[in-house]
């Protein structure tokens, strides 16, 4: 597969988080030739704390996941995931896999069934061949490593073009506290929790309700603010956990959560970067909306409109387009208010063209693969920001030719 | 542009409706080499009853429509359509273009301005060229003729691949009673009040309100329940006509009310059979939703999903991504109650896939052009059923590159 045109350079150099370790394996789930399982093994205590998807047909592994995630932190804790398959609306049995990975993980680890978390990804309504995850499982154990969360993030991609991570490291009484991600995500990107599947893990000392809310805080101006193609996941699933080997307390610390909302951000944005068929990176900014909601409202309508998206693609500035996702968003709007930008060039306001547009200036500005796009209501103080990509020829191919 | 593989085979021989005329011209608003204008003349008394879009960001004529439509129903009456250009975010100068095409309608005919209605469609934020549209108003007025209704259907295309009509007669007390429809729709299709543009004429004898509660009631079923792209146009707008020239009077015949409801459903078809890149015609119908609400979210989230839409174009009966939009709609569902059917094959039930599942017949079903995807939540007695098309590379084409 083609790597992404939006890709970073390279993957993050991920430093070491003491007190967690990583370990993949080749089982086979769906395809051949590469890794598709990884097991991480947090140290004794840490604390986990996670968001999942609110789909009304979320999988068995979430649902697994979010009756666990508020449970006992004493001891040590597993994250199993796999791709190929996302064991979701695979009835009862789904159930079952989820419970013979877990008792598994216990068997090889020693690790208490309450404290393994599972996520599967991959396509939906088959039934999962969890013996074949089952059949690594001592291996997985066995070849734990400080070092591998690189190969964890590939093992976990499944339409992906490249791998995701990023990491940041705070000084905090002048000690530094380390930060460090993995994702995975492509298509079917419109989280409504979380998105397809983050890993973030840190050394910092948090109790599990603060780290949770942070997770919660950021999450909402994050990855609930990307999307793909406006379809929602049922895997949807965050997961992020604090091992505390620092041992400095984050609890009451602004800095820690600040630079924990731009790793996240940063990891969405690189989910919007491989979004399939993707050829450019699309920042919509609203301002001036009656509120939030509502700005979220016209930014979500801009973002998914097939027509404005396809437009990104041909690199054509149509603005008509974005004021019709404005007129269908739902939010409250006056034509003569709004404002349109891209990049710093006003495109239209006091209800027509600018007349400063210039159809040249705008049309060379859309040969950029960054662009932003600002939508400005002029009614009140509402505000919201998403990230999305275009719609091309590329999203097609893949997705009426993924399954089959 | 080569005519949509759903097209109809002909277009039908619409009837003489007594009471309404109709004229024809190349303006060369935009296109060249074809009619872009039609201008329909009503005859004394004509009952005028219509539906409009419900976008923020809506047109200056469907603003002034929306301003006369419950005028006085005196004299005679007009509908001037041009294609090519929508008049929207035009600012103030749009508004002033509608003053000047109903000025020239009223002093070409004698016909009140009041009783002038007036659509456009095409691009958005452009200033319409009305004084080419004013140039040919005087031949549009001697011009008149009743059996020009099929160039009409023609004048008001914009991408459309094929004009699109519907024709159907009652008999009310021994006597006939005909009603007569054109269509224009294709790209930018979710009506939130009526569909892109839609003239229907009948000689029946009816009130104003008695029209207007039938029109409203027949729209929420057939045009607001189609949808080709999610994207909701500024210019949306349905105008039926009453001429009342067969002296029946239907107000209370609800013969005539299932009959106007069939014609447009059928014409709300036609639109989905020429959406923008279509390959397929896809009914989704919804049964057992706790609420008629909930089952319109559930066909609208499939409809619209590009994942199931391009599953569609790819002839992949890939129903997990039904599931996913079943679960992202907001709707409530129970993943154990719920049924995804395909044609009469029971695709997934009780949870997981039906045990009478086969992929082949599945996969030889997708290769029909006209396909029926059920879902039942069973959870109450809401239903809805939406029409919508696929999403293929044609879409994209016609799409990236539509205004530059």
């Amino acid at each position: 597969m083609t790597i992404s045109p939006l890709a970073p350079a390279a993957f993050p150099d991920l430093p070491i988080i003491d007190g967690v370790t990583f370990a993949t394996a080749q089982a086979g789930v769906k395809y051949k030739n590469r890794t598709d399982v990884m097991l991480a093994v947090l140290a004794p205590g840490a604390v986990i704390a996670g968001v999942f998807t609110r789909s009304a047909t979320r999988s068995a592994p979430v649902l697994d996941c979010q009756a666990k995630i508020d449970g006992p932190s004493d001891g040590r804790a597993a994250i199993l995931v796999n791709s190929g398959n996302s064991n979701a609306f695979t009835g009862k049995s789904g159930a079952l896999a989820v419970d013979a990975l877990t008792s598994a993980v216990s068997q090889a680890t020693g690790i208490d069934p309450m404290r393994v978390f599972t996520s599967s990804t991959g396509v939906i309504g088959e039934p999962l061949p969890y013996d074949r995850i089952v059949a690594k499982m001592d291996d997985l154990a066995a070849g734990q490593s400080a070092t591998t969360i690189n190969d964890a993030a590939r093992a976990i991609m499944t339409t992906d073009t490249f791998p995701k991570g990023a990491t940041v490291t705070v000084m905090i009484d002048g000690k530094p506290v380390k930060i460090a991600g993995i994702a995975k995500g492509s298509g079917m990107i419109a989280p409504d929790m979380a998105t397809m599947l983050v890993y973030i893990f840190t050394d910092a000392v948090i109790s599990h309700d603060a780290l949770q809310s942070l997770v919660s805080l950021h999450n909402d101006v994050t990855f609930n603010c990307i999307t793909v193609d406006s379809d929602t996941s049922t895997s949807d699933t965050l997961i992020m956990a604090a091992t505390g080997a620092s041992g400095v307390d984050v609890t009451d610390n602004s800095d820690f959560g600040t630079a924990l909302g731009d790793l996240m951000r940063d990891l969405a944005h690189q989910v919007v970067r491989d979004g399939e068929g993707a050829t450019k990176f699309v920042t919509v900014s609203v301002t001036g909306a009656a509120s939030d909601a509502d700005a979220r409202l016209v930014a979500m309508a801009t973002a998914n409109s097939p027509l404005v998206k396809t437009a990104v693609a041909g690199e054509d500035p149509n603005w008509g387009r974005i004021v019709m996702a404005v007129g269908k968003s739902g939010a409250q709007a006056d034509r003569d208010a709004l404002k349109i930008t891209l990049g710093d060039m006003v495109l239209a306001e006091n209800g027509w063209r600018s007349p400063t547009y210039s159809e040249t200036a705008a049309s060379a500005y859309m040969k950029n693969s960054d662009l932003l796009i600002g939508v400005d209501l002029g009614l009140g103080r509402g505000t919201c920001t998403v990230w999305t990509c275009d719609l091309t020829h590329g999203y097609i191919t893949i997705n009426a030719d993924y399954r089959s």
